[in-house]
């Protein structure tokens, strides 16, 4: 697709298309429907408890009808995660069958102890009651400020108002109530044509800053996805793995992990098509998974606290774990982003990020350094041979400057060796993220 | 010392001084000298060569002239280092027998292959004819823009012209002439007493953007050590690494390692005072080196790229590992950065750091996944007891969100366990960092 198709951001409360990127494009048999639209079974919704000052919406529910509902829940791999996930993971959470979540914004219930535990079991408890499915069918997540405690009492009284506007073409306002510095909803439904027939794939979800995905647990934000296909929990669980590692998890904004990230997938099997494990079908569904995921992903980029622009690094090299640290460190330089911000085709920067992420820790004695041989690609331009300068032509320094001043840059990076490489997109880095960051307390 | 004396900063022009902190200060039969002042048997000066486009002062030479001196270097550990430092790891150059360095900033020479590694040698000849010393006795750094070549023929001129220049107390024009976006020069020159009699140490280096240590070697900047006590060079370079270990080592302005960095240590002589290992000498002599880069590492991190508070984080707790590497990821952070500079007192971003430092990777299973406990200080308040808020006492956090809008703020964090601990100072991210690189081709 052209690069210079910019999406239109009409409004804040307009999502934005996600599908417009040249990174990405849906698979044949896979159809856009309208984003508000969920899955056969599914209801949601959204309300504004008064959680946020703001008196936006703040409160969420989705909940899937069928009782044979599979599923599947990935979390931040964070040492000090909020109780909201550390509920999620204990036994009164099952997290292949749930058929619930319940999620607010404005409060991450993070840093609060074992009061906040017991704020979270309330949460639980508060969902259950309101789409009557047992407690061990509902997911609690939670995302905004940390340290607070969470206003249960506001949770409850939202709870019973939400429960009459839940409704199978409400994603919209679900994917408005998760948002905290998001400047708009992220959501978006898709039809896929399985052998068997059609079965609708959605998901919404929020981002904005502290993004970093780190590896296995991959969580790396909130996300819900939802689909009326039937499909074994063990392979909901796979093809969500699969599809968070290629999408979530090759993000970053800040390169910082947070305490709430927390990713589901439910299906609800409404759709009377079923998915076999290694079937076509099931390569179809998990092509169209993982491009719903990216869409999103990249869309979390773009919103990135004040991003700009976005960047995609793609680097190829001999070992696949210096191509995959040699592009995060990349994508989480403050150098790097400032320069994508600013318009600047500045390959010493990146130069300096591959130096950096290929440094030998713990050498004993200087004749152990080897100097690395690093080729760079700025939009399709070559920048830098042998780790030295090799743009001299007028022409090309031109070519790029217009180049680099698009809303997507990409960049490419050849290491040593061949047959690996390692992609992650990234946000720049502007006055935005410093106001909201040192102005706003997260 | 008490925390609320700011150094007035009267000019661009005026060096910082360097301990005022409450976090360091001079030893016992310490005591400083006037700035300028070199050991005895150095001459030193700086001139506008001509590199940097404002005109400024670009070109600068240390030199020893005492046949016996000894010395010693550090360099970045990056995996594509800068042709300067290329070529003093490489049998050209002596790094135990030093006796002068050639640096220009301006240019950094870096990214610049062949002929790059040509004009450091070429950069070399000119230092080697300049002092009248060998050229395996001269070593060579450069600093600034990334990618673009030496003119060498500048380099040439300049130095005829320092030439006549050279002198005792002129370490302040070199200071100058070594920086690039740094606001003031740094630099500072103690007298220490030892057992047979007074001898000098001085230090010059050049900060500001992209600087962060990486293990060994720990270098992070261009600093430039000169002492007029005789020591073998084994022990100069056995001190300089501890030094360099205790200091430099532990900044973090933005968390990027420079292709650059390189720190020198050359010891004259002339003072006809020798330092034998392990002698009390050796002792006090360390610690005036520590304290002296130190001073240096902290007004570089004040210095950091606009910076208007600077941080410390100490880490208690069992494991060294652990502590350090928590240290090091919440001074790396950019939500912990952007609230220091703000003046909020935001342990939850502290909390989300050290989650994500000590997030373990791979997990396989939720049920490996170990929440941790962490115990927060913010100047001496207790802000998290047990991963959770401990902050309810309304007068306790007035006077934290004073303690936070002072220049210097103190992070205290303990892990589980004993025993061990670590230490980072770290700058914080304003707008002025966002402005300076988005705008700013380093």
């Amino acid at each position: 697709m052209s690069q210079d198709k910019k999406p239109a951001l009409k409004s804040r409360t307009e999502p934005d298309p996600l599908f417009k990127s040249r990174w990405i494009s849906l698979p044949q048999r896979v159809q856009e429907l309208p984003v508000a639209t969920l899955p056969k079974g599914f209801r949601a919704g959204g309300v504004a408890a008064g959680i946020k000052p703001s008196g936006k919406l703040d409160l969420g529910i989705v909940v899937s009808d069928e009782e044979g509902t599979t599923s599947a829940a990935i979390f931040t791999s964070s040492a000090t995660p909020a109780p909201p996930v550390q509920l999620c993971r204990s036994p009164r959470v099952r997290l292949s069958g749930l058929r619930a979540v319940i999620v607010n914004s404005g409060n991450a219930n993070a840093g609060t102890g074992g009061r906040g535990r017991d704020n979270a079991v309330h949460m639980q408890g508060v969902g259950a009651m309101v789409t009557q499915v047992d407690h061990e069918q509902v997911a609690v997540a939670s995302t905004g400020v940390i340290g607070k405690h969470l206003e249960t009492d506001l949770i409850a009284s939202g709870a019973s108002t939400l429960r009459g506007q839940l409704a199978n073409k409400n994603a919209l306002e679900f994917a408005k109530a998760i948002t905290t510095t998001d400047q708009w909803p992220k959501l978006a439904t898709l039809e896929i044509q399985l052998s068997d027939g059609p079965v609708i794939l959605s998901a919404q979800a929020k981002g904005a800053g502290m993004i970093a995905p780190l590896h296995r647990p991959h969580a790396t934000l909130l996300a819900f996805v939802e689909t009326d296909a039937k499909i074994e929990s063990s392979l909901v669980s796979q093809m969500l793995d699969r599809a968070v590692n290629d999408s979530f998890d090759r993000v970053s904004v800040d390169g910082q992990l947070s305490t709430n990230d927390s990713v589901f997938l439910l299906a609800s099997g409404a759709s009377g098509v079923e998915i076999d494990a290694e079937s076509l079908d099931h390569q179809l569904f998990q092509r169209a998974l993982d491009v719903l995921l990216t869409g999103l992903a990249l869309s979390i980029v773009k919103d990135g606290e004040g991003s700009k622009r976005i960047g995609r690094v793609h680097v190829k090299g001999g070992i696949y774990d210096e191509c995959e640290k040699v592009a995060r460190t990349v994508a989480d330089s403050p150098l790097v982003k400032t320069a994508l911000n600013g318009g600047d085709p500045n390959w010493g920067r990146i130069l300096q990020a591959v130096g950096m992420a290929l440094a030998k820790k713990d050498v004993q004695d200087d004749t152990e350094v080897v100097d690395r041989s690093v080729d760079i690609w700025i939009e399709g331009i070559c920048v830098a041979k042998n780790s030295a300068n090799a743009l001299f032509d007028e022409s090309a320094i031109e070519q790029l400057q217009k180049a680099v001043a698009r809303e997507e840059v990409e960049y490419e990076i050849r290491l040593d060796g061949e047959g690996s490489e390692a992609t992650v997109y990234f946000s720049d880095l502007g006055h935005p993220y410093v106001t909201l960051n040192a102005e706003y307390t997260t």
